[in-house]
Formats: C-alpha cells, structure tokens, sequence
C-alpha cells in the first residue's frame, strides 16, 4: 500500500508555516507499513490542486490532503477534489446542522460561509468532526479501472491527528487487506547513543524485522533522550496490546534502567513522580543552567506540590552570601554539594539538587566548556558527580538540565550513578 | 521567475527529520520576488529523484534539489542530476583536494567514499564549500530548447543557508534579469498584533506594494513578538542598504516604541544592553515563569555581567520567607513589588523584576488564569503593573517572559508602561 501526501496551503510554499503534517504522517505511515514515497507541497490554487493529485494518483494508491478545507474563498481542496472524481459538491444537512450547533453552543454567530465547509463530493463519506469545524473526507477515486482513495483531513494538526488515528488509518488498513488495529508504546530512554542502543538491541531488532510485527523504530530527540518506539498490528486492541507488552519486557531486560518512562512521561515528570511517592520536597540551586531546571519542572501542572523553588546563583557573591559556599573556585563538587546543601536549608526542602558548571564558549575557574557538577543533599547525606556534557552554550545547558533530573532519578532509585 | 524545490531524503518522507529547508528557502525566494509553486520531499532512490527533476522542470524555470550530496550510497543527487542533463560525472581535482585538505588538517583519515563528493556532473558549475564537504552545484538543463537550471545544494542547514545566499539566489537573480544584491532588516516588535500592526502601516505597505522594492513582509513569532521584514534589491550593496535606511525610519515613525530591536537582537539581548549601558545589576524573582526568565536571560553570552540571579518562589512559604512577601494572596501588586524589592535586597542587584500570576489550568487566589503582575524595583522606587497574558499554562509563561522584559525595558527607557 502506497499513499503519498498532499499539504495544501500558499503560507506552507512562503514559509510561513514548516508543513509538520506531512512529517507526522509519514511517521505514522511508516510504523503501519504503509509506504509514502512523494510528499508535496502547493499553494491555494484549484487548478495546481487538481493537477497534483492526478499525477500523485497516477502511483500511489491512496492520497491524503492536508489543509484547505476552511470556510474561506482561498480553501479550495473540496472543489480540487470533487472535479477529479468528476462530481458535484452537495451540502451535507448533518454536518451543516453540526456546524451551526457549534458556534450556536459558543454563543458566536455563524456566518454562511461557514457552510461551506458542508459541502461534500458526491459519493465521498464524511469523517465528523470532533474538535473543530471542517469534517474530514473518503473520497473513492476511480483511475485507469482501479478504484483508489483520496483523504481530505484538516491542516490545523490537533484536528488532524485526530482523524488521521480515528478514520484515515483503519481505511488504509482495511483497504491494504491489514489487521486494522495499532498500537503504539514510546519507551523514553537516556544515556546511550544511539548506535550504542542500535548494538544492545541488534538481536532484538533481527528478530523483529523477521517477524514484521511489531516495528521498532528509533526517535532521536536530542536533549529529550532517544525513544524507541514500539508498534503492533493485531485484529484487536487487546492481541495488540499484548505483542507491545512481550517486547516492551524484552527490551527493557536488554537496557534495564535506561528506559526511565514511557509515552508522554518526560524526566521531569518522572522526577516529581519519584520525588511525590515519597513525600519528598525538592529545592534547587542553578549556576550554569540558569533557571531551566525549574523552568522545565514548572512546565509539569502540579509540580507545586514537591518543587518549593530555586535560587538561580548566577553571580559568584550568591553563591557564598545565600547559599553558603565556601570562597574560591564554583566549578567543582565540593562547590556543587554546598549549593545543593544551601539550597535544601534556604529553601526548606527534603532534597537539593544542584548544578554548576561551564556552558561556554569561554572557560571557567580552569574548566572547559561542557563540564557540569551536579550536587545532591538529602537528610541522609549529600554527594556530587562530575560529568562531561556535549554541545555549544545552549545545547550544553538543555543537557544539563536532563542529566542531572537522571542522576537525581537514579539517586532517589538507588540506581548505578556512576563515582 | 519561478523555482521549485525538491528536497531529498527518506528520512523526511519517514517523519524522522521535518523538511524546514524548504520552508526557509520558500521564505527567502518570496522576499526575492521568485515564485516557488510546489516544494516536493522525495526519498533517496534514484529513479524516482530523475522522475521528479523530470517533472517539475516541466513548469519551474528553476529547481533546487536539497539534500543527498553527502558520500555515501544513499546519496543519489549527483547522479540524478547527471543522467536529467544526459552527461557523465566526473572528478573534480580542486574539489577533490579541498576535501582531502579539510581531512587533513582535522587530523582525521579521509576514506575514499568521500570522494564521491567531488564527482561533478560535465558542464555544471561548482559552488565550493565553505563549511561543509559536499560542494554544491549549478547544472544548466536544456527543457524543450529552453535553458533551464537545476542548483544542488546540501541538506545541512548552515551549509545550505550559506550556499543559498552566496550562490543560489544572486545566480536566479542575474537569469531573472533582476538587479543582484538583496540585502534584508528584521524589526523586531513587541505589542500588537499582525492585524493592528497591518492597520497601523496600511498606507506604507500600499506604497510599498506600488513600488515593488523594498518588500514588506510580517513573521508571526508567537512569544518573540511580530518581526517585520524589509528586503531591498539593488545594483549594489550601498544602495540597498539606504532603500533599508529609508524604510526603516519611515516604520519607526509609525510603530514609534513597539520596535524594540533589530535582526538578531533579542528582548533578553535588549534587556541586558540597557541595564549594562546604565551599569545596573538585576535580579529577579519568579513565581509563576518558574525561572524562565533567568533561563531566558542567561542564554546570552555576557549575562553575567548584568544578572546577579533570580529567586525563583514557587512555594508560598518561600516568598514570605526569602523574600519577605506579606503573609496573604500572592498574586496582586502588592506581592509583586515586595518580590521584586526582597530580589534587589537578597540578591544585592539595583534593579528587581518580579513576577507572580496564574498560568493554569486552575484559578489561584480567586484570580485567573492568565493573570500576570509584574513588579520593579529600582533604587528610586517601586511600581508594579498587572497585564492578561493569553494562552494554556505554557504558552502563558512564555509570553509572561517577555511582557515582564518589555515592560522593564520601557521603564528603563522612560517609555509609557501604562497603570
């Protein structure tokens, strides 16, 4: 099964918006087996819609057009397709009726143009709308005796996620003759490169291409970690369900605590659930990362229960007069477990946690660029590691902030940190 | 003149890497004046690149190929583009020996595959790499007794960026019979929207849409404000440069204090400038940003001249406590000031910038969410204003980030601030 992408929009050719869609998709794709070999762009001009889909259809055997299904005069992918399967456009009484509830519902008037967003090909099947305003659409083509399908699905990506899991994907499916049901697992991990996760994985990955079912596939996300991705085809949620759960334990025996979550759990959520479980308080002192870490742990709704705050010590002089570290050079572990100490009694935290270090691009107290030492302090004791963390100024300091919440994580787990 | 772009590479049909190449290159070819109609993403096999190069020369005066220049076999652009002209590759020596040399003089063994990257098609001109190995390329192609042109640049962005600016566009230029030199300005801006800033120079852009040079265009960079874009066309750099000038006033007069910087400079780069010109420290204190603003600030370089650091007060207690805020609500004027006094005094720094409010999803002290104050304190005295910042609780904290740095810039400068 074949199906190629169309993104409509002349602000996606101006580069006023990245077409992240096509992206997406071509991910999803992928992890279904589904092939997509050509992904285009094009303005909002029916006569180029038209002619893109012919010649995409003349290959694929199956399309998705993203965007231009708006209520204005400049959406246009209703009418590109109605004329290439060689129809009319009729309102659809249901989706009107949906539409006018909506803005009926959110108190706002609704001007016609709105219904425009009504109007289906005849002989397509609406995909309803549950979050926005423009319904999707199966549209049957036939090409050279062979019947081939069009999608239209909305640009605005949270709609379009939507129905591409809800609708788009089961059709190509069913369609490719798939079992129709996929499941996904992400398992978040950090520290290993990954050619080095690639090679402690290399039998696992042997035996799943074998197979065919599940896929793995890598993600690297930078400062986030690599996710490795798991996903299985089966008849039923459950049989799905259950292939995700035999590989999701034989690799987390391959990379034991390197996996520290799973889907949308991040490190810093992983941290405060850590932290939360055991009733903990957590304060921090940042030199080097200047503030990111709480940045970052803020981000989390609820982090007020654990996170009581940080003293961003940028300035030598705050370091000693607030947080107590002693006179001389800030970039070791002794100075690093003194502001993870400050930082628990000025705060009034269980735990501290500290980060001094160098982001560059000069030298620091004669340390080069990339070093950070990270400070622990718990009412049992403190501690403080030394690591080398890659990259220029701010790529330096985002790795900064995760590897130490990983060494935190690992700490409070009484996992391997390293001496 | 009209230039498509064909980006190559399986990993952006596969989702692994967004195609922002084609987005950026979109953005520079309309400020040029260069239509760009469709932007296609193809993967690395050869028959389908030739097909697509095939196809859209069809229409496009110009095509830019991006991607797949690199050493190894996946690396197919060349050989596409050879066998579209109908011509043999050959090795280039003075390619050759540019790689051999940056080899060398990085101490690392170069394996021969790299010389792939110096196989140049016959009668194609090279664009010598500067950054990178892979130099690009400028490949005339006969369409229908029409000479068309084929530039072959590399997939990595900076090599790209350079090689475009350099190479790309001064040679669409020269063939579109356009003058040669481009020089562009960003204005930065803080403090209407697109549409009030639209209305506010709809007669300068009338103007400017008669006259065709410069171009005006707006970039939406949510949290960073609105940047308008200038871009001049000329004989020669100076007279580009004074059509700029011209404009630039002609903007100001009309956006007067909203245009906080130029280019590259940032509300935090801004911010830090003013404060150090006066000779001023800053501190801070952060309750609901969660130290994005220290965050913000000391991801420039130099900072720490200005910054001394921030408190950042997430736990009521530690307001109080640290910072001396009265027991009570904390999100009005009041706890805003103290903050930003308690940040001046425990942080020793002559400025104090505070800021307390909701980011959500829930209310907090029966204000809601969005509800931002902001207090400063200087040496002469206090004040403290409070905004509706829009958004969900991330992009919320964003933009508290920057209305607080905007609104201690006005106040340094003796700008209206509002009550």
């Amino acid at each position: 099964m074949r199906c190629d992408v169309l993104a409509v929009g002349t602000e996606l050719l101006l580069g006023q918006i990245v077409d992240t869609n096509s992206s997406w998709m071509g991910e999803q794709l992928a992890a279904s087996g589904v092939d997509s070999l050509l992904q285009v762009k094009v303005g909002d001009n029916v006569g180029r819609i038209i002619a893109q889909i012919e010649r995409l259809l003349v290959d694929a055997d199956a399309l998705i057009l993203c965007g231009g299904l708006g209520p204005t005069h400049d959406d246009l992918t209703r009418e590109a397709i109605a004329a290439v399967m060689g129809v009319e456009l009729r309102l659809d009484q249901g989706v009107a009726d949906v539409i006018r509830t909506m803005f009926e519902s959110r108190g706002r008037r609704m001007s016609e143009n709105n219904l425009r967003q009504a109007m289906v090909p005849v002989g397509a099947t609406v995909i309803p709308q549950t979050r926005g305003t423009a319904p999707g659409l199966i549209c049957p083509v036939m090409v050279g005796g062979v019947e081939k399908v069009v999608f239209a699905v909305p640009g605005v990506p949270h709609e379009l996620y939507d129905m591409f899991q809800r609708a788009v994907l089961p059709e190509l499916l069913e369609r490719a003759g798939e079992p129709s049901v996929i499941v996904s697992r992400v398992l978040r991990t950090w520290g290993e490169s990954e050619s080095g996760l690639n090679e402690r994985l290399d039998h696992l990955i042997a035996e799943l291409d074998e197979a065919g079912n599940p896929t793995l596939a890598f993600l690297a996300s930078g400062w986030e970690g690599l996710k490795v991705r798991l996903t299985a085809k089966a008849e039923t949620t459950a049989s799905a369900a259950e292939l995700i759960e035999v590989w999701d334990r034989r690799i987390r025996d391959e990379l034991g605590d390197q996996v520290f979550g799973v889907d949308t759990q991040t490190m810093e959520s992983v941290v405060l659930d850590a932290l939360r479980d055991r009733g903990s308080t957590l304060g921090l002192a940042e030199s080097v990362t200047g503030g990111l870490v709480a940045g970052r742990l803020t981000s989390v709704p609820g982090s007020s229960e654990v996170l009581r705050g940080s003293i961003v010590s940028y300035a030598t002089e705050v370091k000693q007069s607030l947080l107590g570290v002693a006179a001389g050079p800030v970039v070791n572990e002794q100075a690093a477990v003194e502001m993870a100490e400050g930082a628990r009694r000025v705060l009034g935290a269980d735990v501290g946690l500290a980060l001094t270090g160098v982001a560059g691009p000069a030298e620091q107290d004669g340390m080069p660029a990339g070093t950070l030492c990270v400070g622990i302090a718990t009412p049992s004791g403190s501690l403080a590691r030394t690591l080398r963390v890659p990259g220029q100024r701010e790529q330096m300091r985002q790795f900064a902030v995760i590897s130490s919440l990983d060494l935190l994580r690992r700490h409070l787990n009484d996992l391997d940190i390293g001496h």
